[in-house]
């Protein structure tokens, strides 16, 4: 498996960097005759689009996919998906900030130590910008879950240490922030807005749940439903943290009151409460599959900061540009995206695992 | 890849249940003339041993490994490690209470509706018995990582909402909770011994720490050390979330406080915090390598809990035995393994990606 | 994947040396419910045991397996399947005369240049002992296909240039050089035993025929069934040329008769010749898969050779002790193992690449 | 891993169809700091370009590369290396004769079999033209490898039974059909083209040596030189066998014949023979890798033959089309390339594997 490749059954590539010629991603082991286009994903694409409101970055990027091969009369063919976009007006920008310089909280540092060569031109490969063709892959792989009465739902549950305390998913898409609470959204908004105002930057919470997900995706024991989920969520830019159900939650609590209680409703298994966020063992027990992760403050920010140089010097820096003064509305998208391909991967394996 | 193999380089596979034959692993992958006897594994597995001291189970297992191929002459040659570990007397216990029942909070649920078949006798696979396998992987990594001068240590941060306060690595293994703060390590004690009482459990907080680690262990974007740690530790049994650096915290703060500003100390490029947990962009920077688990209250417990039966039918159970009150004392040397194998497998894999 | 790891779904490890404490193998992905037992496997080992006649070693190896994990009351759980054989009275031998000197077609110069250590004892890891634990994992395989209706046949085709003219499966294990050709047989063991006077071996080619298996295993393009054939046969110990239907033949024919014409028989597509194997585009097409494997004569010979020993010095070698004449024999239930395993996990992969 | 990747550390992933928009390759894992440009790439795409001479297909295939990540400022950044080429003019064909009707010989039928919708234009991904990707990924493989010394040289062993008695690699380049003895190629061509008059083809053997190739390359018992080499070789269009060293001849020898002596050659130690080609026990041992591959006769003819169309009727068909007579010239670029790529791949394990 190569390093820039997700999954086992149900895989995905991607390549490119943020200002090179194109992004892109070869998605394999889709299973042939699902009706898919090029605006099912761009649909998607546009969720995570720069630009869409005041608390994003002003960039403006297009991003138009385009499929190359592994569709046909508009259904796959089993044949690997490669999905392209073209990165536009690269060539003129300066990077005499960043070239030299090495931004605190960003990989220009790790990559130039490691590679010893980097591409420096909007972060390159480390930029966020790779996570678009994760939304391009997990789009094909939400078409797929879909059929399956599988649903995925992604909103910011924090931001700026301001929780929403409702969960209406209705309004998610109605908001800037992504809350599913229009009180709490309009108060993130707000800290969002300051923080930029202020040249700085805030950090927050974003949950995704899985409704509909059968009994029996994930494999013991290094082949885990919350494992693998933990791989793909922890892979996403600034994602410094995961958690399952009750989660970092449960360590407060005694087992009397973290145990799921089952009882039987109409006929079905059911469980009390989820603190196990749907997993039990590594494997889905029928309920919701939830899952939260906690994403830093954008580094990306205009004060100024004590750094280093490539020459081994101390320096300022203060990083200019439009850049997102909270990253969550945009990895809400992305968050669903990595949980799609996880759940689509896993579907797959427990049926090769059937006699 | 199997389903019960971890890593990719330097790998391991573990098998066995509970309460079967024996349990075992297969380490690959392990570069040749690396001394390694018994007596350096079984060293490790017996901090991971139960029966040590009040606040784990009574129940008292020999664990003793054999090793069976892969070393010769006291080193290793480059050929796969298979260790054993048999189980004792284990025929003849009665297991009518968890054949029929399920457990809450336990996998036995989702164990028979994927499989349709089960190992009841002491949660066959599920259970935590075979992350003594890992520790007896990770004795093989710590051997090898110590001699690149890499250490790492495991303790717990919190247990029952006390928090260690200090972090005095000397006293770990000098308190019956592994808590790095002695102070708070009588109190959790102490909750720890009242929840026991109460036939009930708590949960509470591990923290890995990696020293010396050098620049460029990781990946991108989808082999990053972060995102193989949160795999590697989320794939432990009780393990409900991973956080790296100021993790969830950093969901609170704002980029001019989260960023660790760069300095050149000595000559060398040296981070004012380490808010990172020593991770840029899934590569390590060279800071030390800073996890963290939540560790849920153990299920088995002995209050009367709702549950369902085999036949569909609501139930209730009281799991009686000797069972763990808290896991996190145990689940130290285990998280310790987990970071240990995804070190190692990376420092062999960023040696391979070098010209 | 580990380096002792073969399959994707359905996978097998191996361990052990040759003359060190045991060799074992771990089957995962191996899906629950499927009757088996040690006497299965034991029956399939017992075709490749040592001792069998005057064609084959005297060596006298028990090989009795222990099957560790993974079944119970009879039936796979889905969980890893460890099996073993314990290497019994290995220490009192000598083995001064291939502990220095490197014996000519023997892996003994590479394994000591690549590790810098070597387990010289049998050979170690590079013994052909390794391959009884195919047949354990291939017999674990054949069960599953035997259950979809595939068949799994092999014998020798060609040995010391005697070639099998008739291909009549029942006498294949009524004579000791297993081939289809009950006068080619007698020919072969005699030209066997001659070479075996002259302390000399010979070679032969081994076919393996698979019957029964339905239309659509092997995926496109890096994962096809004569792909994945090709390297699990060439795997196997002495082998040194694996081919596929018509094979190297096909080099030698025109399009128009190397072609398979189709045509209709009762209703149903059929192929009027087989010289594709049973595999187009890398996928199986209904007809019999036809391998055929080229078996080199074997390395350890009684005639003395010239060498060189650890030293650099040039020396002579005889290798004594009690060694197979001709591998063909033998090889017969390994190849068939190979067949199996790849076999079912292309099965399980089928099967997971479907809407 | 995908089913349409290859490789462990060095890897590639290609797509595409036959006539579809485009065809391309991800080459991942690649070290940083490699020079390579468009042209290192175009130069060996042109040696399998499509209407070179007589011999092979008229097409004209322009097979423009383009590089669209991976590489900075002329060199590889250890990122993700992707390349295009854009199908030209691909819209306007008539694809009648082949839509409904399965070519004899072609991967047709098995396609609409298992996955029920098929891309037939130009065969679609079934067609050889997924092989330019195997060349441009071997370029990247070929150019590290010449850095290391190793060099890669393949020609055409025999042609419609014809055998070239001499190895002159001068000119090989030189004739049509790649031969190196020019006195077969003439014969060889002359059989081709009068093949090609009768509307029929032929197949022949191709064979690849690697020079320079350190010892050590290779890991036991599942991941072995030359078990990757057979699996790399047998995923090429058309082959139908692998062999390596001696090959199917070892069949004939015996063991005092076929075991290469070894003796001490200027403080070295050397082989007399190279029966091994250059493998043993899985292992490279420092003399030169040997591998030969059967090429079938090509399936396309424009003799008329019987098959059956997707109602399940008997029909006829003559393959009309400009189609090589002869696959050999074309496939040494291809089976370069694969040598390569396993080598290049082994290269960087066998680092990893160091202490």
């Amino acid at each position: 498996m190569g390093f820039n490749t997700f999954g086992k059954i149900f895989t995905f590539t991607s390549f490119g960097e943020s200002h090179g010629k194109a992004i892109g991603a070869v998605v394999d082991g889709c299973p042939a005759g699902i009706r898919i286009s090029e605006m099912d994903i761009q649909k998607e694409l546009d969720r995570r689009r720069p630009g869409q409101s005041g608390v994003t970055t002003a960039r403006s990027e297009e991003d138009k996919i385009e499929i190359l091969s592994g569709v046909f009369e508009g259904s796959t063919t089993g044949m690997p998906i490669a999905m392209l976009i073209y990165n536009k007006d690269m060539r003129s920008r300066d990077y005499s900030n960043i070239k030299d310089v090495f931004r605190p909280g960003h990989a220009d540092f790790t990559y130039e130590q490691k590679f010893g060569i980097r591409d420096y031109r909007g972060g390159g490969r480390s930029s966020a910008r790779e996570t678009a063709m994760r939304v391009a892959a997990g789009a094909i792989a939400k078409k797929f879950l879909a059929q399956k009465g599988i649903g995925i739902k992604g909103f910011s549950r924090e931001i700026a240490g301001i929780v929403a305390q409702r969960t209406d998913c209705s309004v998610i898409e109605q908001n800037p922030v992504r809350a599913p609470d229009m009180d709490a959204a309009k108060k993130m908004e707000k800290a969002v807005l300051a923080a930029k105002d202020e040249g700085d930057s805030v950090g927050g919470i974003v949950e995704v749940v899985a409704s509909g997900v059968p009994i029996g995706l994930g494999e013991p024991v290094y082949y885990k439903l919350d494992s693998k989920l933990a791989e793909a969520l922890m892979s996403i830019n600034a994602v410094k943290g995961v958690e399952i159900g009750s989660g970092f939650g449960s360590a407060k609590l005694k087992g009397s009151q973290n145990n799921d209680a089952m009882h039987i409703s109409r006929g079905k298994v059911k469980f009390s409460t989820n603190n196990s966020g749907g997993i039990s063992g590594g494997i889905s027990n029928g309920d919701d599959i939830i899952c939260r992760i906690a994403i830093k403050p954008a580094s990306s920010i205009s004060k100024e900061q004590q750094t280093v140089d490539r020459r081994g010097k101390q320096a300022k820096i203060a990083v200019s540009g439009r850049h997102d003064p909270c990253l969550c509305p945009r990895a809400v998208p992305v968050a669903e995206a990595m949980v799609a391909v996880v759940l689509m991967d896993m579907y797959l394996i427990a049926k090769a695992r059937k006699k």
